[in-house]
C-alpha cells in the first residue's frame, strides 16, 4: 500500500483499527453533516492562480505565539492515542517535535503530561484544558503544564455537555482496560464527561488567567459575537474549531466561520483553525482566508495508527510538500 | 437493534408493519418531493453556536394555549393507529400523558374520543376535525370532544380531498376488517374522504366558532396570506402543515414556510409547525424561528409500531434528550 | 401492472416496445441534458398552496384558437406512430378526440392527413409542418390539411437539420419496410430530413400565409426576441419547445422558456409549451406562468405503446383527474 | 464498438491502453476537482437559440495569428504520443494537416521536433516550450522550431514544478524504456522536471522575444491580473488554460476564466482556451465567450489510442460536424 495522500492513511486506519476505536475517532454528532461539511467547504474555495513568479525559493516557517514551527501545521488535541498506538501520545509528541511544530495535548491523553513532556524534550507543546466542576482539579492540571514546560493553554469551549455520536452510543465505547485517562490520575471515571461544568463563562478565563503566565487560547469559537467577546477578555490566541463536528451537528464548516472571526478580531489577536484539513492547499486556503497556522485532528491518529511517530511524520512531510508546491502553483 | 436516534424507530417499523401498513404511513403525494423536501429543509439550516454560556440548569417546560407541557413536542393527528399497534389511539395517550405533552386526537382514529378519553385521564388532548357534507356529523363530534374534555379543536383546512398517494392505490389500500373508523359511527365507511365537504371557505370557522367554545387551531397553513385570514377569521392557533407531504406535492416545506407566517402573524396567535422533524436539533430550529411547539407525526407512529406506548415514550424521551443537549450546545 | 402514473406507461413501453423504437422515442440530442432538464426545471417550481375556498366545482374546459377542448392538455406532434401501436395515428386521433381535445398530427406520421381525418371525423386536429426544399410539396400539404377540415397549422421553426441523438446512430435508426412516411407519398425517403430546407427565414411566414386561411403556429420558439419576431409576423399561436431536447443540446428547460415568452408577447397571441409534462400539476405550473394550453409528447407514446387508443386514454385520462386534484388542493 | 461521440474513444482508450498509459493522461493533480470541473462548466452554460434563420450555408474557417484554419479546434500541447499510437507525434502531425488545423508539438515529444515536421510538411504547426534551468538548452530549442517552420512559440507558463497526480507517484510513472524524450537528447533524463526553471518570471518574456521573430502564445493564464501582464509583456495570444486540471487543483474551470481573460484583453491579442471540450457545442460556447480557437487535449490522445492518425482525424471530424450542427441549430 503506498501513502500518497492522507487519504490513503485514513484507508489504512479504517482497515486495520478495532471498529470501535475507528469509530470514536471517525464520529461525528447527529448525522455527521458538520463533520462532513469542514471537508465540503474546502472544496468550494477556489484559487486563484498567478502565473510566471519566481518560486525558487519559498521559505514556509511560521511563528505562533512567538514560537517558530517549520511550517503551519501543528496537532490539535484530541484524545486516547492508545487507541491509535500503543506509544499513545508520547509518540504523537516525538513526531512533532521531529517535524519541528507544535502538538496540544488532550488532557484526555492515555499518558501523563510528564510522560509527554519526558518523550519529546524542547518540544513545542500546548495543553488543552476543560474546566472541571472540580476547580481544583484543573487549577492542578494547569500549573502541572507550565511547570513542565507547556508553552500555551488552550480552553476548550464547546464542550458543557458530550454531543451525541451515535456509533458510539451504539458501540457502547469506553476505553479498554489498559488504558486511562492518566492525567486525571482517578479523579474521575473514562468518559464521565459530567465531570465538566457546564456552568463555565466568559468570567472563568479570568479565573484561568490568574492562575497561569502562559498565554491563553480559546479553541471552539465560531461566530463574530464570541471572538469579541474572546479578545475582550483577554485571550491570546483563538482555534476556530467545532470539534472536528462532534459537538453541535449543522452548525458551520470551520473554514467558513473563520472569514467572520478573522474580520471581527482584526489582527488583535491570532487565529487559527482546524477540522477538515486534508491536503496541502487546504492548509494554504485557511492562511488566505486569515489562519495564522492550522491544527490537524483525524489526520494525526491516521498516521498514528499507520506506524506510530513515523507514520504520523509520513502525514505532516506529505502535507507540507504539498503545501510547499500549492503555494508554488498559485504563484 | 438498539435504539438510539428516530431513524432506527423508521428501520424497525419499515421492516416489522406489513407493507399495506408502512406504504400508507409513508406515503407522500405524487413524487414524495414535498415529504422529503420537509425534511431536507432543516438540513439546509444553519445553528450559530455561541459559547461560555451557563447552560448548568436549562428549562424546557412551555406553555401552548395556557397548558403547560414538558418540552415543545406533541402528537400530531395521524389516523389508523390500530394499523401500528394492537391497542391504537389508547396506547398514543398513555404515552402522551406519561411524557407529559399534547396529543392531537384524529378524525380517523381507530378508538372512539371516548375511548382515548378513558385511557389517559386528565392528559392534553386536542381533537382533529374535517367538516364533512353532513354538518350534523360534524357538530355531533365537536361537541363530544368537549364534553369528554378535550381542550382544542384542530380544523384541518388543507383536506377538501384526498392527495393522490401512488402506493396506497397500487396497494389498493383500506383497513383490514377487524378495524374501523369508530367515531363516526357507521356513518361513513372507512377512506370514503368523499364525505368531506370541498365547499368549506373561512366563513365556516365562524359556523365552527358558535358550536363550541374550545378553542380552535387551524391546520394546513402554509402562506402569509392565509394565516393573515385565519387571525382574521379569529382562530387561537395556527399549525403549519402540509400534511406530511401526503396532499398537494411540490409546495413548501413546512420549516420554510413557518418562517412566513411567523412574520405575517406578528405573535397574535400561537403558530406551531409540523412535518420533518426528526431530531432535537429540528425542534430546536423550529423553535428559533419562531414557533410555540412541534408536532410529530410518522416518528410517533414509528414509536407505536416498536413497543406502544413504550416506544412511542422512547422516541419522545429520545428527542427530549436531543432537544436539551442541543440547547446547551448552541448556548 | 397497475397503471396510477404516467411513469408507469413509460416503464411499460421501456420494457415492451422494440428497443429501436424506444430508443427513438426516447432519444435527446448529444448528452439529453435538455430533455432531462425539461423534466427537473417543472420539480424546481413551488407552489404557494392557499386553503378554505370552495373547490367543490371546478371547470377545467378551456378554448384554444377558439376550439373548446375537456382541458389544456393536447397531443403534441410526434412521427412514427405505428413504431408504438400498429394503427398509428388512427389510434391517436381517435383517443383525442374521446378525451375532446386537441391532436397535432405530425407530418412524419405513418398514416396519410386523409387516414387521420377518417378516423377521427369531427376531432380537432392541427397539422405540423415542416417547409420542404420543394415548396409545391409543402405547398400540397397545406392545402390537403386544410381541405380535410384540420383547423391549424403548426410550423416547426427548430428543426433546419436534425439533432445528434446518439443512440439512433448507434441503432442506424430508420423504420421498418413496412411503415412509411405517408403524407410524402414517394417524395421523400424516410428519414431523408436532408430534403428540409435550411434556409427558411421569417419571410417565409408570409409564404404560409398566403397558401391558406387556417391560423399559423409556430413551434419552437424558446427566447423573448424570437417570440417577439413570431407577434410581428403574424402568427396566431406560439408553442414554446425544445423539440423534447431532441435538437440543440444545452439550451433551456421550455418551462422556463416560457414565462419570457409570455412577458414578451403580452397577451397577442396564445402561447403553449410542450416538454417534461409529466404530472397533473405540472400542467398547473405552465398555465399558472401564462400557458393556454400544454402538449404532451412522449406521454402520448407510451400510453399507445400499452394499448392503443384506450391507452392514450388511460394517460390523458390521469392527467385530468391529477390537473383536478391538484387545482383543487393548490386553491 | 460504433464512435459516435468524444467519449466513445475515451471508453475505447481507457479499455485498450496499459493502465499506466491512461493513468497518465487521464491524471488530474490532486482529488481532481478542476479536471472535472473543466468539463462541468460547460455544462453549466445554456445556449439561447434563435430560429428561423437562414443557416443552408455556414462558414467555420477561420484565422488563427493570421493563418486559416479549416474550423476552430487545434490540437494542444500534450506530451509521450507514443504510449498512445507507436507513430506518436509524427501521427499527431498528420492527422492535424489532414484536417487543416493546427498542432502544437509539445516538448515532452518521443519524435523530435524534425521528425514532426517532416511527417507533415507544410502544416500548421507551434512548438510548446519550457524555459529550462539551462538557458542554452531552451534558446537551441526555440531556434531549432523556427528554423524547421514552426509558426508559434507556446510558452507553458503554468509549470514551475509538476502537479502531484496520485495515480502517477503510485504507479511510479516513467517512460518504457523504448521511449524518449528525444527533443531533449539526453540533455535531461524523461520526467526530470526538476530541470524547469521555477525562478521564471515576466521578464523572461523579453529574453525569448529576443532569441526568435516567432509570435509569442502565453498558456496557463486564469485570471484577469495576469492577461493584462501578457499584453503588457508583448505577447501576440493567450491560453486560457490549467494545464488539463493536472497542475493546481481546485483552480477554476477554463471555460470560467476565458470570460475574465477575454474582458481584460478587450481584443488586443488573440484568446484560446484548452480543457473540458467533448463536443461540438462546447466548441460553440467557447467562441460565443470571447475564444478564437480551442485546443483539445485528451480527445486527441484517445483518438491517437483508437486508430493513429486516422482515429485522430475521426475525432477532429467528430467534433466539426457537432460544431457546425450546433452552429445552425442555435440560429
Amino acid at each position: 500500500m503506498s501513502m500518497v495522500c492522507l487519504s490513503d492513511f485514513e484507508a489504512y486506519a479504517k482497515k486495520y483499527l478495532p471498529k470501535i476505536a475507528w469509530d470514536y475517532f471517525a464520529a461525528g454528532a447527529d448525522d455527521c453533516t458538520t463533520r462532513d461539511e469542514n471537508i465540503l467547504a474546502y472544496k468550494r474555495i477556489r484559487f486563484r492562480p498567478r502565473m510566471l513568479r519566481d518560486v525558487s525559493v519559498m521559505d514556509i516557517r511560521t511563528k505562533i505565539l512567538g514560537s517558530e514551527i517549520s511550517f503551519p501545521v501543528g496537532i490539535a488535541p484530541t484524545g486516547f492515542h492508545q487507541l491509535a498506538w500503543p506509544d499513545g501520545e508520547k509518540s504523537t509528541a516525538r513526531a512533532a517535535r521531529a517535524m519541528d511544530t507544535c502538538y496540544i495535548a488532550s488532557t484526555y491523553s492515555t499518558c501523563t503530561l510528564e510522560e509527554i513532556s519526558a518523550a519529546a524534550p524542547g518540544g513545542l507543546h500546548w495543553f488543552q484544558l476543560y474546566i472541571h466542576r472540580n476547580r481544583a482539579a484543573s487549577q492542578q492540571l494547569v500549573q502541572r503544564a507550565e511547570a513542565l514546560g507547556f508553552q500555551g493553554l488552550v480552553l476548550t469551549a464547546d464542550l458543557p455537555y458530550t454531543g451525541k455520536r451515535r456509533n458510539d452510543v451504539r458501540n457502547g465505547f469506553r476505553l479498554p482496560p489498559h488504558m486511562k485517562v492518566k492525567n486525571l490520575e482517578g479523579a474521575f471515571e473514562v468518559c464521565k464527561m459530567s465531570l465538566l461544568d457546564p456552568s463555565v463563562t466568559w468570567n472563568d478565563i479570568y479565573w484561568l488567567r490568574s492562575l497561569t503566565r502562559l498565554p491563553i487560547i480559546i479553541k471552539g469559537i465560531l461566530t463574530r459575537e464570541d471572538a469579541e467577546l474572546a479578545v475582550k477578555h483577554g485571550v491570546q490566541g483563538i482555534i476556530v474549531s467545532n470539534h472536528g463536528g462532534r459537538q453541535l451537528d449543522e452548525g458551520p464548516a470551520t473554514i467558513d466561520a473563520l472569514v467572520e472571526v478573522v474580520e471581527a478580531v482584526r489582527g488583535r489577536v491570532e487565529v487559527y483553525v482546524d477540522g477538515g484539513i486534508r491536503k496541502g492547499s487546504d492548509v494554504l486556503k485557511a492562511l488566505a482566508l486569515g489562519a495564522k497556522c492550522v491544527f490537524i485532528g483525524r489526520p494525526a491518529l491516521w498516521g498514528l495508527a499507520y506506524k506510530g511517530e513515523e507514520g504520523l511524520q509520513d502525514v505532516l512531510r506529505i502535507l507540507q510538500d504539498e503545501f510547499r508546491l500549492s503555494m508554488a502553483l498559485a504563484g
